[in-house]
């Protein structure tokens, strides 16, 4: 038996959306329900599959069975299509199974043609509409299927309207309409060189494939790979009888949500327009009205509307957007899913339907996106505001919020103007490590090189700054002071406005209003949040402020406190590169013992913020040449600084370098060469928690030590007897009973290949998911992103790794890892600290695979905690 | 019960290596034979291991048993220890499974005193005897045990001789030797502020304690890691009863060979000297007898050692490195185990003991170690030249063989001094792919900068060209054409000659000896390996001359066929620069054209070399920016002789900068980006394949394209669909029948972790172990001599990863691949071609994982071909 292409609505019903997308799995529920739906059918998403595969043609077989249905939706609506007498016109939509921006949307009025207009006109006795109809057809074939430009037939309207000197549609008569026709088939010949088709089954079947075609354009491509939509799915084509909102006074057409998307408030929400179709509402031609006026204008329709609007948020238990046709008086229902709503919108709902009782707890959980969240804890602009600005460029959207301040071209700038009172952005060509003070007080950044992971990027969402990267319009020029963009100077202290959720750049202030994530709803819904979730959700913090940030979103404790961001500060620094450059142990030893009051410091003041939480301190891990200038003039006043001669200093530089960095002298590498930085931090570590511990007799402090880039047990083995030495001491010494752990990180493929060897000499272990993915792909973040865009473009890899966990190779190594680990050590316990820990669906995959917890940047901590929610109710663990 | 830490060498035998030793093992065994043996006990390997756990202490149970055995070791000798009436002295020895130099070796005469020196002359009536012995033993004790200075002891014999007035050590006589003792237990008095001890109990507890420390010294340990011999096995300590080779002319010790060590002539083959202990044999103090004299001097004695090795010969089914004393005529064992020997010997006598019906051909096969093999195919210097000869310095052994000519500084000098007739040593900082031809006509090749695995050692090692790198010692000033070694000038011109097997470099002419790698010994042996193994052997080539090289060697295909080390030379350069600074697609096409008669001239050239054997091309796989120069004048010249601006160029060579290439736009992320370099080599290979076809009908010419760093199954369909429709059309327009197939290598962690999926888009998977390595473990290969030395030292990494498969990691994503990759596809074949195609741990690893071809240079292919049969017989597959 040949396999079925096409469903009848009336043989559909919600549950098919894999199959008929979920436009089209709507409109079959909403027929089973007794809705007044146009009758219709749906090409299913395997026949957009099979268009691909078949090198994007539609299988005759397929072509057959859309005639064959043709027929049966003949039958069921009493009308021919494209029969002059009583014509049945259809319209074509896209229906994917998830919603998408960016592919086809709609063909209205098919099926026209010069003939049948003309029999149209006869059948309803409204030529105005017949051909106002057939006017609009052409355009939208022409610009949908035809790949003609819109902007031109835009441009013959608005020289029609003003030869005959009025300003709306509505005010064109027959005769004007005809005269667009006329105009539109003549442009359409003009650049195709044949006549617009008559033919309305070739219309139909160009239609389709133009659907078809859409789901590879680019924008849609984008849109899949930000939403992680896979590129097999495929789109259904829903071919359904044309009603006409165009038809008269007693008709119209509109869109309308059962609760506000923009608050949650519970009301019908939305507008419509009196004799008009789909497209009119949304292009903006008239004012459409709100939907509370038809209540007035017709109000058996409203009552009616309103009526089905509560049944169908009864029916699917969630906030409806429905779009809707009024034909001489008659509803007809085209449209329903579950409608997009803001963060806010979204914990509101979902915390209405539990008290309507609607819904229970764990479903309000699993109905707000994650990744929605992140609006709720960043400042926005203000709307109003935003609106009358334009962008003077764009970049990456590399770490959201808006800022707004007067621009500053150096960390230390920022650092001063910050002292003084001022709001400053800060552009770069690119941020490095000892940027850091200057970006914590920058409202926003922005960068002219580097992407998603620069330095930038990663540092400013860590700190939950707002942050646009690789804007590689921007001319810099930091001797004037200045940079150019779009032909214009901007110079110091000039007001610019980030947006980090769009990439966008404003010249001038727009305000911003402040994030308020502690609300009634907020508190309420996370609160369920946690009840449910079976990982904890940490946070990476290295400075005391992250540290109480990441606790006031939540955090249960810090699951990666990086040591070397602490060594760029002022005398640190200077101490850092003493020991790099030291020649002997004790050289190294001295300029250790310099650092070392410093790093108990950061230590007590982390330990302090996290009062008695866990605290997972990461040993020393970038390779050493990061601590070194690069710039000759730095290197020779460094030489001077230090008492060394620039011939020293350069031959360390030299000895320093490295082909592949992310690959080199690094990690617990630094501690197997040099032991004593290892017994510095451990010592740091120890003393710090003793004293506030001593400080806070109420806390049972756990210093936990994390060893980075373990491959071998053995190098961990050598670390941590270096630890365990230096802290049995160090207690012993103070007579203290304190415990303490030694972990490690897993993000060598090899310590994942070994984890059961690795298990055995360590307390945890934590999945440094970044440098993993690298190794497991073979590709550096830094380097990837010149081939990563041909990669995407065919197809090759829809998401990016290092935004989503890769399930299939990295993940696999991290499931043996855990096996191994926890056969060997069933004690162990497993968290992730890369920047997967924040993402949803990476979180889902930890909890799946057994983690104990995740960590991420502060700014992440809701999303993850809702995301792990939403995993242990998907699959609970026992 | 106690664990059994001591053994009389009655209670072992000599299955017991890995708890005895080999010495321990041995001599056990002989005692079991009834062979003369001074009789003694062995202290454990397992008490080494102890000694090391207890934090180099000997546990007072191991102490225990030491003193009991040697209360029963007293009962059976029927001597007490240091008993002045009738004293027991003992030799006190080292032991390891495997033999091992840089160990301490022997302590004799222990239990000596300044009372028992007394009884022992009265008791042997031999004053001279007595006090040769007690100074022997405190210039031993003192020097192995207590670190004292060798050469003040011997200075001071020195002294005394010349005093006296005589030569050799055997003039002196009681009154010398008893001021010998005098004198050398001064200095240690001096040197150690106490007397020299007179415990014998304690020196003998001390010797052991010496033996254990000296497994651990950095000698043994760099032999160790040469060698791959686990630190965890440790050594056993050998305490044996005394009999005297210095008791008189009737008196003597010597070692013996069963056969020739260097040639492998069947005759006993040693030496021996009378009236001497031990060490006087190998220190050279008089020089020893050959063995054949002894049959005249002590005819009893002769006969009776003669029949000992036979019988020890035919026991052990190999030839024997003996040790013997005679004391007053009667005839004592001291050691036997299988003589080393040179790689000629080593055939030889394999062969001939299949002859001589001793053992069968697979034994054979087992007893010769493949990578003796090497020393066969490369030239050697003339042995008594080399004798001669002082090095004036040394690097890394990079590439073994002999090389002698005349210093030459650039790779166009070597060429052209090579045309004129002139044989050239190429001396180099480092050399770069550019350097290729000139490297090919010279003898060896001299570097400054680069570890074993830099681009120097590995290309000459592909070529089998000797080559020393890393020779740091030497200043190279290019300018004045000559470098500096140890003060002396070398310059252009200049003969110097290079071994590469040591590391050795020579000032002035050694003349060499060329391989004869085709003797019958050789071509017999082979065969019976070829006979056994399982797996076949291909070579890794790139020019016809290297697939010449490859199969005079054996090599059944060619496993490896780089294509960019084609696109270095002359012209090809040009084009290959021209097609990276293309702008558009089309220009990259015109670009490519150049190239593409070119490559399809090397690939007939191969097909040609190889006559019709498998040969599997790989597609292009280094970053672009390779092919670019790096120097301002190189930049600057290029540009105006490719009409671009240096703007132009200098944007290009930016935009390919990456910060970790070894991670970067390389392998077939190229083809992906830029699938018209897939489609142009693709041609070339086809149209090659045809043309050589069509020139010789006899041979089925089956293509094979391999596509380097895949990682993602979709990223090898990509590619792959680029492959074969060009081939396809190809291959139609021609007419012909070919078949091709298309694999890919695995190098990157994520391509072994989902194999199954690659495996049903490859029709053969090669291993490239070499990145596969260098991902596992997360370091590179340039960078990762700046710690490993820290991981040696501090016995993290026993092994180097790029000269020894790593079989625990990186071994287990291969055998996941091989699992995963036959289980999708059954058909697919499977090989190797990093390094380790020819390391014989590393083949044996390949054999057991079920490979079916390993891929090596042309130099290691009979190295591969043995690996691959002694693994075979090992572990045989069904």
């Amino acid at each position: 038996m040949a396999k079925k292409y096409v469903y009848l609505f009336s043989e559909g019903n919600g549950s098919m959306r894999e199959l008929l997308g979920g436009k089209g799995a709507n409109l079959a529920e909403m027929t089973n329900l007794g809705m007044p739906v146009p009758q219709g059918f749906t090409v299913t998403t395997e026949a957009c599959t099979r268009y691909y595969q078949d090198g994007r043609q539609i299988a005759p077989e397929i072509q057959d069975q859309i005639y064959e249905y043709l027929g049966r939706m003949e039958q069921i609506c009493g009308k021919k299509f494209a029969d002059p007498e009583n014509p049945l016109l259809v319209s074509v939509r896209s229906g994917a199974r998830a919603s998408m921006p960016g592919m086809m949307d709609t063909i209205l009025n098919l099926g026209l043609n010069d003939t049948v207009v003309e029999g149209l006109a006869k059948f309803t006795g409204n030529p105005r509409f017949a051909y106002d109809s057939y006017r609009r057809f052409i355009q939208m074939f022409s610009d949908v299927v035809m790949e003609l430009s819109k902007k031109r037939f835009e441009e013959i309207i608005d020289e029609v309207k003003a030869q005959k000197g009025v300003e709306n549609d509505i005010d064109l008569d027959t005769g004007d309409m005809k005269e667009l026709v006329r105009r539109f088939k003549d442009f359409y010949q003009k650049e195709k060189g044949e006549p617009f088709p008559q033919e309305p089954r070739a219309q139909l079947m160009e239609a389709v494939q133009a659907v078809f075609r859409s789901w590879d354009n680019p924008r849609a491509n984008v849109y899949r790979r930000m939403n992680e939509i896979p590129y097999e799915w495929g789109t259904a084509v829903n071919v359904q009888a044309m009603v006409f909102g165009n038809a008269g006074g007693r008709s119209g057409t509109g869109v309308a949500f059962t609760r506000n998307p923009a608050t949650g408030e519970k009301a019908l929400f939305g507008e419509y327009l009196i004799n008009a179709q789909g497209e009119d509402v949304v292009a903006g031609v008239r004012t459409p009205s709100p939907i509370s006026h038809l209540r007035e204008e017709m109000p058996e329709v409203y009552d009616q509307f309103a009526a089905i609007a509560g049944r169908l948020e009864q029916h699917y238990r969630d906030m409806q957007d429905m779009e809707f046709t009024i034909e001489n008086g008659t509803l007809y229902m085209l449209q329903t899913r579950n409608g997009k709503r803001t963060a806010a919108a979204a914990l509101k709902i979902a915390v209405d339907l539990v008290d309507e009782g609607m819904i229970d707890e764990r479903e309000a959980v699993l109905r707000v996106d994650p990744k929605q969240l992140d609006a709720l804890l960043h400042p926005q602009f203000d709307s109003d505001a935003l609106k009358k600005a334009k962008p003077i460029g764009s970049g990456l959207a590399a770490s959201p919020g808006a800022a707004c301040g007067r621009v500053v071209f150096t960390a230390e700038d920022a650092k001063a103007w910050h002292e003084r009172g001022e709001k400053v952005v800060l552009v770069r060509l690119e941020t490095s490590p000892e940027d850091i003070e200057g970006m914590q007080v920058s409202q926003g950044i922005l960068t002219v090189r580097g992407g998603m992971t620069s330095h930038a990027a990663v540092v400013a969402r860590g700190m939950g700054t707002c942050c646009v990267s690789g804007c590689g319009e921007i001319a810099v020029d930091y001797e004037n002071r200045k940079f150019t963009l779009a032909g214009k100077d901007y110079r110091e202290g000039d007001w610019i406005s980030l947006d980090g959720s769009t990439g966008n750049i404003y010249a001038g202030p727009i305000p911003t209003v402040p994030a308020d994530p502690s609300s009634g709803d907020f508190g309420r819904f996370m609160g369920w949040a946690d009840q449910y979730r079976q990982m904890e959700v940490y946070t990476n913090a290295d400075t005391p402020r992250d540290a109480r940030q990441g606790r006031a979103f939540g955090a249960q404790g810090i699951g990666l406190c990086r040591t070397e961001h602490m060594f760029f500060d002022g005398e640190r620094i200077k101490a850092m590169r003493e020991m790099i450059v030291s020649e002997t142990t004790e050289e190294r030893r001295k300029a250790l013992d310099k650092l070392l009051p410093y790093q108990q410091g950061d230590f007590e003041g982390i330990y302090e913020a996290m009062e008695g939480r866990p605290v997972v301190i990461r040993f020393l891990d970038p390779p050493l040449h990061e601590f070194l200038p690069t710039k000759e003039e730095d290197i020779r006043e460094l030489a001077a600084d230090m008492g060394v001669t620039e011939e020293r200093l350069h031959a360390v530089i030299d000895s320093l370098h490295e082909f592949n960095p992310m690959m080199g002298h690094r990690g617990c590498r630094l501690a197997v060469s040099f032991p004593e930085i290892a017994e510095m931090q451990t010592t740091a570590v120890i003393r710090a928690a003793l004293a506030v511990q001593g400080r806070h007799p109420e806390w049972t402090l756990v210093p936990e030590i994390m060893i980075p880039l373990v491959g071998e047990v053995k190098e961990l083995k050598y670390v941590k007897d270096v630890v365990t030495s230096t802290a049995d001491r160090l207690l012993r010494e103070a007579g203290s009973p304190m415990k303490y752990e030694v972990g490690t990180m897993i993000e060598v493929p090899r310590a994942a290949l070994t984890a059961d060897e690795i298990a055995r000499e360590a307390d945890f272990f934590s999945f440094g998911t970044n440098d993993l993915t690298q190794m497991t792909f073979g590709f550096s973040r830094d380097d990837a992103g010149k081939f990563l865009t041909y990669y995407y473009d065919k197809k090759i890899y829809e998401a990016d790794p290092f935004a989503h966990l890769d399930q299939k190779g990295v993940g696999r190594l991290v499931e043996m890892a855990v096996q191994l680990g926890k056969g060997a050590n069933p004690a162990l316990h497993l968290g992730i600290c890369g920047e997967h820990g924040g993402d949803p669906t990476s979180v889902e995959f930890c909890h799946r695979v057994g983690l104990d917890y995740v960590s991420c940047s502060p700014y992440r901590v809701p999303i993850a905690r809702l995301a792990a929610a939403q995993a242990a109710i998907k699959n609970p663990r026992n």
